[in-house]
């Protein structure tokens, strides 16, 4: 018998990576198990996970929603609105029953592409969001929005001259996709000079450079709001956008996980990329992801999320809906989450006051929060960071002491991941390095999410830990 | 703009098929609609799901165990315990409040490879099931046990000459996985005659077939209790399986989701591979998947599920973590569906004594219903059926008349589909024709479940329509 090893297995996921779960996060959990033994020597009491968008995770204060969990404990357990008369107000009790007498059992596989019934909701939000039409049958629910962007492209790339267009800086799902079904990344450059926007011309020069090399542009991904960016796209450049993918044939996927995370909606409003689309009158294939772990939601356990399909034929809707029916269907919690996440408590609901009430406390927090975070980073020396008008995230540059940059590469890491790796360490932070999104050659970057509490004190310690760090290593 | 086609599209997706959710069942729905219509002539007045083992389907009679959905309940919405005192029998109460202490809350992202808390629990179950030592961190906590499955299948094959050992009749999961990405499936026999028993010689000469073609056998694919036909192995073929595996370095995955769906526990009990592999000091490579979808757990919509690594190194199950993590985690709700399978209330609790009535009733139900099915099935012309002592299903061979096989074909259907799409039509019964789990050329099979309630009205329909069938087209 020989032992199974690495070199065994399809080499596509030796060449996987994803930092937002990698090395960084693996040695946080070790820390935090070290700081569990009283006689540890850290010099921090708590490790603070700021490498991932998971607004509910100990520590982070953003408090679930009380409508949604109110909804999925009456889903899970009918018989409670009589056992426990009172408890919950009458328009959850009400959702409850209509959920359940549509569904019959929570416990039940659903529809594979997801509850009719919720389909039919998700189309009247989109309708709502948009002012233009949304069909159902064109709407599939899934686990999480990286299910469905995981779907689409194992069924879109073929092999190594298939490629899929991707910002950089990107959230790194896309490469790690491509990576395992052997696609090419086509990157193009997002500019931090100008907060973080997208350029049309530099992802027409990425399509004109990948066909040149033999490299067929499949799809473009646009990220909007942007991750680890948090930028918003314009409507003006979203049109351009459309236009460019019409012209090359190319299938758009818009990731819009972060719609609802909008910190200054007066001047930085969100567009949907369906409804420009349709404004236009585009025949471009357009596929948009939306998810429950986002926005003021953040049920990011519940893996709930949905995709909407636009001008894809009734034969390539068919291919999906065999492909997805494999795995037989989405949680049925998270679909019950995606319901509510489209149909909260309307003004004039017995739930509305309460949902209204802790939307808003988190749609402010996370807003000044950012502004403050962005501001105190932007004043330190050798650092500038965009102020993000939405998402979750921040994503400053950092200048690295080439003396610093020396001491990584003598390690082996990148050197973005060793002053990752020395904050963690020092101060129990934990961040993701830049070059796990990608960044132009010799610029070093990292994400911090905006989601802990304490903010004048977590900023202080990012502080005090570059100030050393420059001290250390020189500027 | 061209317009996205099926042949723009990566073709493996193409030749990916998946019966239980195919034509038949897509047909099923359209008929389920045009029952709500009024006016409709159909000779039924609804329509029946025996396609697929979906215990707490509409329609159907497996009531959820009301342990499981207390604890999912009250893990949703933690307050209820105050707010709704005495409705929450004590021990559900303090396993909720245990779960909420560990994970903090439902909506968060939780470890990648699952709960620690939870997977702690499953080695514990596996230990107590086997009396052999199980490690938390070799098991990987998953949405189901399909996502457990493809993702292993999508490691091991690397491309059209990686082959894996197929049972045939089998569950069109494994062929499905396999063509999409690629791969070969190496089909072995069951042997109807005697039980739908497993012949190691059969899937010897499968190897060697496999290997004089070029194709590598990288593993084996044992379902036990079997998906379709219900057979069992016993202790003697599972030693002589792993020996097989052993001397070809083969990796075994052993599919025991229905463990706990046993009719005769004491003429046929379930003996786990981890046991057998245990109990011989085998050094092969295992992976035994297991749900909360089957036994009598039957929370199929929850997507809970776990996979146990024997014999795997550090190396591989970092790669696996990897893999998993790019998808962030399973559902949160499904993972508690696992930790409430595998630490059931114990005699003595507070919810003990419902648990075991809930339990029992549907072990005994499932038993009966299987067993009247088979005999009824048996006594039919041109019929005979394996009365199987496990899972949900029965897999009955049915002689399709000369005549009917010419209408079949002219019609560009395999005679079972033929068969069983016209038992759709005339009694809204529907099942999946044999050829979705493969068979021997020139027999003919379907699936049913065994769990449809009113059982006698039931195996009547199938009788009426057999006979109509051989009275139409001649024995």
């Amino acid at each position: 018998m020989r032992p199974l090893t690495p070199d065994a297995l399809n080499p596509a996921i030796l060449n996987v990576q994803y930092a937002v779960r990698g090395e960084l996060a693996i040695r946080a959990e070790q820390l935090r198990d070290k700081l569990k033994d009283p006689s540890n020597t850290l010099p921090f009491d708590k490790v603070i996970s700021s490498n991932i968008g998971n607004p509910q995770q100990k520590g982070l204060d953003q408090k679930p929603i009380t409508f949604f969990r109110q909804v999925a404990a009456l889903t899970e357990w009918p018989a409670l609105a009589d056992l426990a008369p009172g408890v919950f107000p009458p328009d959850v009790v009400a959702r409850a029953k209509e959920l359940i007498q549509e569904i019959g059992s929570i416990g039940a596989y659903s529809h594979s592409q997801g509850i009719p019934f919720i389909r039919q909701h998700v189309a009247q939000f989109i309708e709502e969001r948009d002012g233009f039409p949304s069909d159902p049958a064109n709407i599939f629910l899934t686990a999480g929005a990286s299910a469905g962007v995981s779907l689409l492209i194992s069924m879109l790339i073929t092999g190594p001259t298939d490629g899929i267009l991707i910002p950089i800086p990107q959230y790194p799902l896309y490469t790690a996709t491509l990576a395992q079904y052997n696609g090419a990344p086509i990157p193009y450059y997002l500019d931090e000079a100008s907060g973080w926007s997208t350029s049309v011309e530099s992802i027409e020069s990425a399509v004109q450079e990948a066909v040149a090399k033999g490299i067929k542009p499949k799809a473009l991904v646009i990220i909007n709001p942007g991750n680890p960016t948090g930028a918003l796209l314009d409507e003006s450049t979203q049109e351009r956008l459309v236009k460019l993918c019409e012209e090359h044939s190319i299938v758009l996927l818009a990731d819009e996980v972060y719609q609802a995370n909008l910190h200054h909606r007066d001047t930085h409003p969100f567009t949907s990329f369906k409804k420009v689309v349709s404004k236009l009158r585009s025949p471009i294939p357009l596929i948009s992801f939306h998810s429950t772990s986002k926005g003021v939601t953040g049920e990011c356990g519940r893996r709930g999320g949905y995709f909407e399909c636009t001008n894809i034929s009734e034969q390539v809707l068919a291919l999906i809906y065999k492909m997805v029916s494999v795995g037989l269907c989405p949680p049925v919690s998270g679909q019950i989450g995606v319901d509510s996440m489209v149909r909260p408590p309307k003004a004039g609901d017995p739930s509305y006051d309460l949902w209204k009430q802790e939307t808003d406390a988190t749609h402010a927090v996370l807003a000044s929060r950012t502004s403050i975070m962005a501001e105190r980073l932007n004043a330190l020396p050798g650092v500038s960071c965009v102020n993000s008008p939405g998402a979750l995230y921040l994503y400053p540059q950092i200048i690295i002491p080439p003396k610093a940059q020396e001491a990584a590469r003598k390690l082996g890491k990148e050197p973005d991941a060793f002053y990752a790796l020395q904050l963690l360490d020092k101060t129990g932070i934990c961040v993701v390095p830049g070059s796990g999104f990608g960044q132009k050659a010799g610029e070093w970057h990292y994400r911090l999410t905006c989601l802990c509490p304490g903010v004048e004190e977590y900023v202080n310690k990012l502080e005090q830990f570059h100030l050393d760090f420059v001290a250390t290593y020189g500027a």
